[in-house]
């Protein structure tokens, strides 16, 4: 069994091997640096065109990276040869909306109605704020990042409607316009904040109660800055109650071979 | 019936209003400055979730702006009261693949299982480049944009592939730089180029003879630069020989409430 030290200098597809040898199934976060990690949603097919419908009409919080074809758990373009019945460390099962199983892999759950998809996620974009010189509270803190559920409404598709779910960094203020610029290069990953600077205007009451994940400390000085969260596109699709839906387990994500780098459009 | 120069005051409401009524029928570029035009393609249900696929796999040929409800043919995102059916100048209907008819309203062809899909069109970012400082050859010479099939092959979806289509603007030496940056910024209407310099290496023999549109004018010290376009969704679309598909007739677009500005990441 690898531990996170020993996780840490593996390549994506060595990491995909030993996770799907059963040698890792802790979460993700820091692993593969360089590397952009997934959100997965799986839904059967019937309910595919609406959910990727509802992901191009509501881009910043569902940024799709792939699309498995109907029955096949290859990610042809995101990690060609990956399985994504086996090459993540934990998964969440929903019937009807209920969770049932938390597993480690799915393959007793795989049937060839099903296509999985695999969404951008905030990692790329804080490595890329790291490396800009911009905090990270929740990362120093070592917490989850504080999420909230706003009072704007997402475009619907379908039976897929719902708030929009925002995660909340402070920011220093003299380093908020280059939080902008640097997280607008990465569409693909939320892209641009949502909103900066008043939760109120966007229906959030009290930062220090978010509807997912840990408050964390802001200092005087600093700005609360909201980008659209990849917890919209599940909160939405459970909402929905499909008969049957699988998710990575919070944290449990897929690690892709794109490079950060190659989700920037500048 | 107006003419170019009577509607060139009107808004993209007005603009609709008189092509609805047969006030309009004639190639809307350069009407609604500042308002982004579109390209139209409507296909039945059962092949919707795979066109929508292809979009997303291929999104510098195929951007999506809108994609109406099944069988509804109002735009509600890119322009709320709009009808598709009526709304653009001039159609063509195609059914497996050859085109049966040009018309300028397709009220008889409308059924109860197609879905509308509106791509980005280039006049968007072609005004960024003009406003730039940028020259679009092709506008200045009274032509239609020339275009090339070329050897990179779109990433398939269900039965949707074929060559990446692009179109070509030579452009001075010292200005390419900008026309790069310019266009980066709306990924939404085809955004960077995707080739810069050597037509050889993306599969094209003669900049003098393009597969469609005219030949322009490339003087001593231009660079020809290549970007994706609108033409690639529409000719893989053909060649899938669907029963029936309806697109615009060439240069009759539908013009949006979406402003150009509105389209661009930074």
């Amino acid at each position: 069994m690898l531990d996170n030290l020993g996780a840490q200098n593996l390549s994506p597809a060595e990491l995909r091997s030993a996770i799907r040898k059963g040698d890792y199934n802790r979460p993700t976060p820091g692993l593969a640096s360089g590397y952009a990690q997934a959100n997965l949603v799986i839904l059967p097919k019937d309910l595919a065109f609406d959910f990727l419908l509802f992901c191009q009409r509501n881009p910043k919080p569902c940024p799709v990276l792939d699309v498995t074809e109907v029955g096949d758990p290859e990610p042809k373009f995101a990690a060609p040869g990956a399985d994504l019945r086996t090459d993540l460390p934990r998964y969440r099962v929903y019937e009807y909306g209920q969770m049932v199983a938390e597993v480690t892999n799915i393959t007793d759950y795989w049937r060839d109605d099903l296509v999985a998809f695999l969404l951008g996620c905030s990692f790329t974009f804080e490595e890329a704020l790291l490396n800009a010189g911009v905090p990270v509270r929740h990362i120093e803190e070592g917490k989850n990042v504080p999420m909230f559920i706003t009072g704007i409404s997402c475009r619907q598709a379908g039976p897929f409607h719902g708030p929009l779910v925002v995660s909340m960094r402070p920011i220093p203020a003299h380093l908020v316009i280059r939080a902008v610029q640097v997280t607008s290069r990465y569409p693909a990953v939320h892209g641009a904040p949502v909103h900066i600077g008043q939760p109120e205007l966007i229906g959030i009451k009290d930062l220090n109660r978010p509807d997912f994940g840990d408050a964390v400390t802001i200092y005087p000085g600093e700005v609360p800055v909201f980008w659209a969260c990849g917890v919209t596109p599940q909160a939405v699709a459970m909402a929905a109650k499909p008969e049957l839906m699988i998710t990575h387990a919070p944290g449990h994500m897929f690690i892709t071979d794109l490079r950060d780098q190659d989700l920037a459009v500048i």
